[in-house]
């Protein structure tokens, strides 16, 4: 049965590689599965952070058109496409509460719901090849699921460009606007993108996880609201006793 | 009678012109209610984009102080100023629920209320001699109802910056910020605002419509509400024809 | 009595000096309660701007790990770390309600609830030597409460990425990312953080008090709402003498 996706453990970073490039790794319905299934059994693991990587010359394509035609011209295409956009949100949202933060590394071009997995990723890294759109538009189809990702992770207007005229940016302006973490040469991405979870996978994973929970669960709330959250992630972070020997070991080499 | 607005249409864009340079495009009264026929008026039409620009040395100027001065000594300042501001704000949503995309082409400088105007169109090009303020504080009134669009299209420290000392950035600036998509030679202005508003009015209105009233609606909102608004926004914009049609051709050009 | 901050009052200007460089200016107990009890006083006076700057080589190295610890190892570690974070959002709270607004004038490094201090202020001038940095993960513990603040005043994924891997960013990087307003060489910073001060100082009152609060309080909101509290503010802001005078002082010179 064909796989579109490769999973691999090495140490404590979990590698999702998208690995179907026939169909430019799109978010076919076996794929959204595939990623779904393979983030719970993450969510369940002692892996640290997460790299979603991909395979062939797209990063992801987006939704498979050909599977979304057949939905439309099916017996039910209100029901199917619902329950398909419900699938792929549901996806989307996986990542934001999974307790390891996940890194999109972006080898090629990332398109409409391709475009919104890097954004619902908590971090990415390009090379500098690398293009990024939300052109459902040119073909007819507003990239509206794509957007509501996109707009969280850069300015409205900027985003409204590239909702409207399905203009692709390179990864330096995805950069400069907040898209991405870090642009490079595409021969040291995966060094890069390496470098950058090894950075994360040294730190507690407690902490970790107490805290991308807690910056999740914040954002957009009023100021009362957010601190009430924080503080309480903040207690249970300082109660663990790793935090404590950090806390501890941090005391002494200043004494 | 004096008309402060002029409208043309050209083919699928609508062009909206302030065209008071005595007042430096103020927002009077009867320039407020000019824009809000007009947009009223483009809202029923089928025109697919709105290119908003002026005429004179000013974009323009914000309100019209002279107006304010006179409602503040007239018989009931509370009740006037309230209404003014109303008509104001329901100007500045006005633009954010039009079916349409608006375009703010700014070729001078956009002050104040303003300044706000341009953060509430949808997208903003500016000529390299363009200037924004919100400058209101120089003569002691706070510009806060341009701060909402203004900290919504910028961040907040840049806006609370101009907003209290009242200082005004050039276009390079506006576009780092996120407030201007596109900044241009002064005598280029014109030719790249239209291929902005080409490239737009060349989609599927009925997708840009869809589209941006998802963009709105879900902006602000938690995700799962987010992603609700723009899931249902995906189907109804499936079950077009033209989007149907774009999805085959697309198809048809691939196989 | 140890007394961690020093106060003055130039002409309109209330100047907090952050004074306990033995341990970086940390936001002990001790300097919590004298910068809370300082806003108080400057909220009653007629101070129109304030000024936090810091002594020593950092600007403020975050809680009091010593502190901490005692408290995780107390009779009650809950109870007392619960206490300490609430007592410390409150004064991040209490600077947003100040009716001045307030500048952080950064000299050296800024580290968890010290980068937290800088955001929570109105704004921020920075010497080129400065860094910012919420590195609690580093010894165990995310920087959650510093979280709400940051993610407030910069793109949530450049947030996230300091947050999780404890990395530093130098004075030009925060200006990029709109944490910080101005950067200078180390020997201007006191003349550049005046200048901004004196121009702040320079507007009338009651105008920025009024403005302040509306800003803070239309932040997050829906647009009707928002621009309901900001068109109250413009009204009350309209009434207040000195800007009637200001606008017609204005009229007179445009005449």
């Amino acid at each position: 049965m064909f796989q579109p996706l490769t999973t691999r453990n090495d140490g404590p970073i979990a590698h999702l590689v998208m690995d179907s490039p026939g169909n430019h790794n799109a978010l076919s319905l076996q794929m959204i599965a595939a990623l779904t299934e393979a983030l719970d059994r993450i969510a369940a693991s002692d892996a640290r952070v997460v790299i979603l990587s991909a395979r062939g010359r797209a990063f992801c394509a987006g939704h498979d058109l050909r599977q979304m035609q057949a939905m439309r011209e099916g017996p039910d295409p209100q029901a199917a496409l619902t329950d398909l956009f419900d699938r792929c949100s549901a996806l989307m949202m996986r990542i934001a509460a999974l307790p390891q933060p996940v890194i999109a590394q972006v080898q090629g071009v990332a398109t409409a719901a391709g475009c919104q997995l890097v954004a619902s990723c908590d971090l990415a890294t390009a090379s500098d090849q690398a293009r990024f759109g939300v052109n459902g538009i040119a073909i007819g189809l507003f990239c509206s699921t794509p957007a509501v990702a996109l707009s969280r992770a850069i300015p409205p207007r900027a985003a409204f460009e590239m909702l409207t005229t399905g203009d692709f940016i390179p990864a330096a302006r995805a950069a400069d606007l907040g898209l991405v973490n870090r642009v490079t040469r595409p021969d040291r991405l995966e060094e890069e993108t390496r470098a950058l979870a090894d950075s994360i996978a040294a730190k507690d994973p407690a902490a970790i996880r107490i805290g991308k929970a807690a910056f999740r669960a914040q954002a957009g709330q009023a100021l009362p609201d957010a601190y009430r959250i924080a503080a309480e992630a903040m207690c249970t972070n300082m109660m663990q006793p790793a935090t404590a020997e950090g806390i501890a070991a941090f005391l002494d080499r200043r004494r």
